[in-house]
């Protein structure tokens, strides 16, 4: 049996103006594809109820479900509601919850008078709210024997619901309309797609594995799908599959999924017990900034200095004003003197540290811009690393934070020899 | 006389399953918006030959011209010439001055077969290439009397095409159907979207005036179009209604279009000669990473500390140990230490320095997560502001940043009588 066909629609004139980027439709895209399902078609379309109806009506007759963002707040340019009562023939009411529940928080919202919020519900009839008790707006509609699901185009609220309650509705709507659906993203940096692609290549995999492959800057994606009713085949093929690119790409592979450079070199560090600190230069805090994103990173991340100026070069690392003139702010001398630096300033277990030219301006012949110097200190040794990246000021940056971020991983997985594999990475989903 | 119409296909697997964020369409809109033409609809469908003839036609019935980007290339999964060719009845014949160009360069490209690589000269009769000296795919056909271009899905080679060909030949398609158009974001904040509504609804702008809200965490967006034949009427009402919003709205407007908080800070500090130095805690490191995103931002930031851990904030900022111990890192005479000391340490003008409970751990009643102070340190005096910013772990550190560039920038503003208002930052376009 087919999987269920499903399509999605954006509304909003900040989107068909281009002023504001779509990652709402391909969040649920994602979401959507790995639970089994398929998406027929994602439309984007402005503020227009006409415009609203006729996607509405075009997708009922042609997929099984369909997803509907934005258009549903309290401002005169949101015309979700209107448009679906009159193309779908359901004139709006009052949703008595929403309603109560906005009454019961005017208190809280004082600044805004009543009627505007009350616009929030009224609801084409038939319609569900799918979180009445939130502030959120949101609802299911059932048409033609087909769920249709209203959310707000706000992202954060939008992927609540979609987690939420989108996604477990559907499941129970029509089981059978699922494929099982194996599926990983390989996270590969300092190797070019082309070798990727190579080295894949080199497998002979079955055709029944789907590959592919999508440069997300500065990483590589590897894309690997197995779809079966058959759940034992597609699952063991999976298995195997998952296998053979670990052992061809090693290394190179950082993570995988929804993993980040920072997540994995945290769980390193904190495996290993050890602390970090960090001196930047050209990345400005970029380092740092992702070291932080994760809870709990105060495990293993002591914080650092951002020594964009010599001054604090000098005040804060003990870089010597000599070395600074003798070599330059760029410089394998100044890298390493950083890194030493901020790690027994610190005393942390390992100092990283980078400076470089991030450009436009500041290049030379015998430097040019994207010339990057990382230096990492630890109680064993210190060694540091020259690079020439390409690009402009924000991907020379990028660069600089991903490859300080890699040396740090690369350095930790062969501390010691019971180290996590990338391949042992792996098993947790069988 | 309306506008053209335009309608915008993208095409790929990668795009419908959500692994690839559709960034081409985006671009593609927001370039042939500002240019004048009215974008219909943006759709993005899977690598199906059918679905793909059915959406070119679809769109030729109800639209002046055509966009379509991706499936271009030479791998098996590149299927949109074939899909043309059926759909619009036009059997693809080999373009010679590519295959000639193909067949020039194959010494560069060895790895590749000839024949995968003559796939790209194979078009759909009619087609003129856009670029055949270039190694880069793309070209237009006009069917129908319309024009529909085609282009890559590689967003750089995509954006050139779009910029350097498309552009140029749709301005030369159909002059009149190009409407003049005046567009303005206001930036905004620290002001709710429904007070931004209210205020902006009682100017009671001319209908011909078109306003959109944009809640853009933790911003909201406010859009100004207006558009229209005689150009004189579009242009003064466009200039007395950016004026009215700027005074109604007064520096809660921070910036225009493409403006960034940090590119509004940075240009004050540049504009009075000052310096600043940041410590920051619950942040770690974002504020200066956003600080040095601009080129050139040197000029007037020092850099500063992520002080992460206490030991840091002793070590670096010289606030005392008693003082962390009787009050917390999290409190208001903690937030003055760390401004007042790095202040004093980088030899800056101003010291910004922000500690808080970014969560999901870390709260308790006396503070929950998501209590921040922010203290500003400068010659002539200091001051701690405390906030309870609601949200996750991400969504406080951004309003952390967020808030404590906006209060340097409102210091800056009122530093010196002759500031640059919001007002003066509508002139540059008249």
């Amino acid at each position: 049996m087919a999987p269920m066909k499903i399509e999605i629609i954006a509304i909003g004139d900040e989107l068909t103006s281009g002023r504001i980027l779509n990652t709402t439709s391909s969040f649920a895209a994602r979401h959507l594809f790995d639970a089994g399902y398929d998406i027929y078609a994602m439309n984007t379309i402005g503020d227009s109820p006409r415009l609203i109806g006729e996607a509405l009506k075009r997708a009922l007759s042609r997929v099984d479900a369909v997803l509907v963002t934005g258009g549903l707040g309290t401002t005169d340019d949101d015309l979700t509601n209107e448009a679906v009562s009159k193309a779908l023939n359901r004139p709006t009411m009052p949703n008595l919850e929403i309603l109560s529940n906005i009454r019961a928080h005017l208190d809280e919202i004082t600044a805004n008078p009543v009627s505007d919020l009350e616009k929030l519900a009224w609801l084409p009839s038939g319609a569900e709210a799918l979180n009445p008790q939130s502030q959120m707006a949101g609802y299911q509609l059932i048409h033609d024997d087909k769920p249709i699901f209203f959310l707000p185009g706000v992202p954060r609220q939008m992927r609540h619901l979609m987690i939420e309650e989108v996604l477990p509705k559907l499941s129970n709507w029509h089981e059978d309309h699922r494929l099982t659906t194996y599926h990983r993203i390989f996270r590969i940096f300092n190797l070019p797609e082309t070798e990727v692609n190579r080295q894949i290549a080199s497998l002979d995999l079955s055709t029944d594995v789907h590959i592919g492959y999508y440069p997300v800057f500065p990483e590589v994606h590897l894309s690997l799908t197995v779809r079966d009713k058959k759940n034992n085949n597609a699952k063991r093929l999976f298995k195997s599959s998952c296998k053979a690119i670990n052992t061809v790409l090693g290394d190179s592979i950082y993570g995988i999924d929804r993993d980040s450079m920072e997540k994995i070199v945290g769980n390193l560090l904190r495996s290993y017990n050890l602390r970090l600190a960090v001196a930047e230069s050209c990345t400005g805090g970029l380092i740092c900034s992702r070291m932080t994103d994760s809870p709990g990173s105060s495990d293993y991340l002591l914080g650092g200095v951002v020594s964009y100026s010599n001054a604090l070069k000098t005040e804060y690392l003990g870089v010597s004003t000599e070395l600074l003139d003798n070599k330059g702010a760029v410089s394998r001398e100044v890298a390493e003197a950083m890194a030493v630096g901020v790690r027994e300033r610190t005393k942390a277990d390992i100092g990283l540290a980078v400076t470089g030219i991030a450009g436009p301006s500041g290049g030379s012949d015998a430097k040019p811009v994207g010339t990057v110097y990382i230096a990492i200190a630890t109680d064993e040794e210190n060694w540091v690393s020259k690079f020439n990246f390409p690009g402009n000021r924000k991907q020379v940056r990028e660069l600089t934070a991903q490859s300080g971020l890699d040396l740090i991983r690369k350095y930790l997985l062969r501390r010691e020899s019971h180290f996590l594999s990338p391949a042992q990475t792996c098993k947790e989903v069988f």
